[in-house]
């Protein structure tokens, strides 16, 4: 199942110039303006990995510029975000939902969910960053407790309610504009995520 | 300066399926074989990042496939591979050269290195591995190790007589091909590599 071309923009690279502009902006586009900053401030290295593709054809008009003319979306093998911070791996996904009421976990491949199972067994911090666009609301979710909720309440779907009980929300500010590391960094100093294997 | 049309494959997920034609394979294929390798046997999830491609038009034939018509190679803002092993964060690039002689130290941008040093500052273990093709042989290379020949020494390029003296050469196995993370292990044993942050 790919989602990408209805989803994301298949221009790259075009920002507003404007900062009012930048309210309106997507979680995609307001978690890579945070990483810039945590990178600036020589916080943490956490990058978005491309988006994957298979390539079939590539055109070289000139020696210097190959151009690609066939390609194909692939289905992403891990998740979208990984990288350090204080020592530790993080790796995580991050998704929309136009939704009021719920997360629809059809949103998530089972095989990125067990790939964020067998980070945080290696010792590395996994999570999901869920935005509900209508609320204005961002969160983040550790991995251990989706797993726990989906184990238990074996639905497809997490309840915004069950998300506004369980997950961190992430504070709204200007810069950076979805400081989630400032939440993992409050939990790692309250002990609830696991210590260093 | 984008290397990738003439070093990469433009097919991808073509491979041999005999034993043999594997010998012959390169030094990506042979990661590609070691990561997959480490991640059925629990003992590290690391893969490669995708291509990064700017995406400039897309058609949609269909309602189920998008189809990229366009779209250009962009150099890499990273390196090429990272993940968790034993906790620790490990970030990588690896080069093949035909050199008989040194690996040149073109073959890497500058903010790669800088994102090595700055990973290897944060807690992470950075390396570079490269692979002397008409010698079979491949090394691995310690960021502190690079960097500190490149401060002295204020060349271009890596003699191949130094690799050898002052890099750790991977054993060159059938399964997995590349075994840099014993490699890792073992200088992670010793000492050598610094302790978690």
């Amino acid at each position: 199942m790919i989602h990408y071309p209805n989803k994301k923009k298949p221009f790259q690279g075009k920002h507003s110039t404007t900062a009012f502009a930048d309210r309106g902006m997507n979680l995609e586009d307001d978690l890579n303006k945070t990483n810039a900053y945590y990178l600036e401030l020589n916080v943490a290295n956490v990058h978005k990995k491309p988006t994957p593709v298979t390539i079939v054809k590539v055109d070289y008009p000139s020696r210097s510029k190959a151009r690609i003319t066939e390609a194909y979306f692939k289905v992403p093998s891990t998740t979208d975000y990984n990288g350090i911070f204080k020592g530790f791996y993080v790796d995580f996904e991050a998704k929309e939902t136009h939704s009021l009421t719920s997360f629809a976990l059809s949103n998530l491949h089972q095989h990125q969910i067990d790939h964020m199972l067998s980070v945080r067994e290696k010792g590395g911090i996994s999570f999901i960053i869920v935005r509900f666009v209508l609320k204005h609301e961002t969160y983040l979710i550790l991995i251990d407790d989706l797993v726990e909720f989906v184990k238990i309440q074996k639905r497809k779907s997490l309840p915004y309610q069950w998300v506004k009980e369980h997950a961190q929300l992430i504070p709204y500010k200007l810069t950076p504009p979805v400081d989630y590391l400032s939440v993992i960094d409050s939990l790692l100093n309250q002990g609830v995520i696991h210590e260093k294997v």
